[in-house]
Formats: C-alpha cells, sequence, structure tokens
C-alpha cells in the first residue's frame, strides 16, 4: 500500500520512457522486498521538474548547470 | 484551512474543466461538511500525472493501459 | 488510481476516526462518481498538523486561535 | 538540509526567472537564518499550478479570474 | 539531486531502524544506477501514516485490517 | 493563495515555536515581496521529520549525526 513520489530535474535531463520504468519497477521490488508490501497497491509517481524551478544551495539548478550561479 | 492535493493521470485521461471544477467543489463541500472547515480558505490543488510518470504493481500506467505489462 | 492528499489542523482540532473514515469514502465516493475511477486503487492519506506548524496571513494558527496574532 | 515545496499559479501568473531564483535564494536565505541550516543541502521546489487545477472556497482559480464564480 | 518522498503504514507496521536505512540506501543507489543521479545532494523522506488515516478502496486500513470494512 | 511545504528534522533538531513563527512570517513575506501575493490565503505547513527517516548521501541523518555512517 505504499505511495512514492520521486521528483528529479526534467528538460535536457528528463529521465526516458525505459529509465522511468526501471525506477517504477525497482522502488516497487525495494518496498517488497524490505517490508514485504503488496506490489499490486504500491503506487509511484514520478515528477520531472524544470531545473529553474529546482534550487539547491540557494540557486537554481538552471543557473548552477550553467556555472552562472 | 484545510489543504487538498488530488493526483489523477493525465493525458488522454486528464479530466476535462468541468470535471475539475465538480472535483475542487466536491472536495470542498465535503470538508465543510464533515469537519466543519471554512471554505473560504480551503485550497484543492489538482496534478495531472502523465501515464508514464505514474506506477503500480510494479509498472507504468501507459504500459499496462497497452497491456504490454 | 488517484492518491489524494488530505492536510488539516491537529491537536484539539484533530478529525476522529469516524471523521477520517467519513472523508477517506467521501472522497473515493467524488472520484469514482466525477471521473470514473476505481476506488480499490484510489488511495487517500490524512495527514493532521500541528496548529503552531500551520501558518495562513503569515501566522501560525496556533496563535490566530488564541487572538495573540 | 530542508526541503521546501513552494506552489503558486502559473500560466499567465506563472512568476519569471528572475522571480524563481529570488525565491529559491530568499527561502534558503531564511532556512540559515532563523535555523542555522546549510544552504548546501538546502533544496527548493516550485510547481506553477494551472488555475483550473488550483481551487479556493470551492472554485477554480481560472474561474473566480473571470469573475464567474 | 532527486528528493524521493515514501509512505507506509505505521504504528504496529512501522518499518524499524534497520528497515528505514535499507529504504534510504536502496532507493538513492537505485537514482545512482538508473539515473547517474549524485548521491550527495539526493534526500529521502519517510513517512509513517497512522493506519486510520490511510485509506484504500474507500476505507481506512485500519479498518480493514480489522476486517470490520 | 501559495502553499508553502518545509520540511526540517524534527526531535531534538525540532523548531521552537518562535523558530517556526519566524519561518511561517517570513517565507510569507517573501512571496508578498516577490510575487505580490495575497498573504491572507498564502499556507504554510511544517513538517517535522525524525532524523531516522530522513537520508541523505544514502544514509539515515539520525547515523550521520552519531557518525556511524
Amino acid at each position: 500500500m505504499p505511495y512514492v513520489n520521486i521528483k528529479v530535474t526534467g528538460g535536457a535531463e528528463a529521465p526516458t520512457t525505459e529509465q522511468k520504468a526501471e525506477l517504477i519497477q525497482g522502488v516497487t521490488d525495494l518496498l517488497v522486498r524490505v517490508l514485504g508490501k503488496n506490489p499490486a497497491t504500491t503506487v509511484v509517481v514520478i515528477d520531472e521538474v524544470p531545473m529553474e524551478n529546482w534550487g539547491i544551495g540557494g540557486a537554481a539548478v538552471a543557473c548552477r548547470r550553467q556555472q552562472r550561479c
């Protein structure tokens, strides 16, 4: 019954469809293995966040990637 | 003062503008009726999640809908 | 397959077990009725937030309730 | 190590790149100043929510802005 | 730089400290392996949700576990 | 109308009531100043996360603080 939300940077860094499928399967397997959860009711939601909307160290990732910050 | 976040699949399965308005009104009414909350400060946010970003049973909904998983 | 998160104030204002059950059933029914979603995979999570951790209008609810703010 | 999520209305009301940078820096500075947190591991994610997906007072903002609700 | 939030049922079903450590390490490894993310800035937050606050199929887990629903 | 969620470590590192009030006022002021938002409908929710439930670099903060990881 777990619910998992994974947020990663999108745009040029967005995961491919295959990578998303791997994340969904991988985290579901982890919850089954570690906690014995039922995969049928394990929900995973992946959010792709634009790089100018994601901040770390006080600056947007968009800015950091271009070494402007 | 409640805050409600509703996540549903988007894309071909995205709710229409009218359906979103019904969800917003319905969940606000529910909080007023059950808990006596003030609707003026009840916030509802609806997120539409792409079907390849939503997993259940270890596979993406996009994959399940096409019966490839 | 929807996921719903409801945040309300807790502590002295926390919903009872019966009220939580009503919220869970009410919001699930709403998603079935408006969007035709499958209730078996509709997940609802209720968070009870301490009144000093919830702010509106720039002040904590704990403070507003005591008319100190 | 804090994590901050800021949700604002998007579309015509979306913040500019400069405003997002100000929000990221401002909230990071606040956590450093008030709680002594390490900015290097302070994460900020800004979500822009379409106006028809944001409800308050039982109606979508899209509807309220046009004074139809 | 990813952020992962894992919600599971708490109380009698709460994960142990060791299980939480396994979840944190497992999901961080997954993001490193699949997406090449930097583990140093990968944040994982585990929420333990009381069973009467978690609904599925229109009823609280607390109720379902006792086969009253 | 913004909604802000701030997650910080709790327990021995939990913010005091005064610090929470400063965070609520500070982030509300920031949204008013940068985006011209209405403070009356700006909602802030602070979550205090137990240190064994917060992971970074693949290990729980509880473990890192004790230099066991």
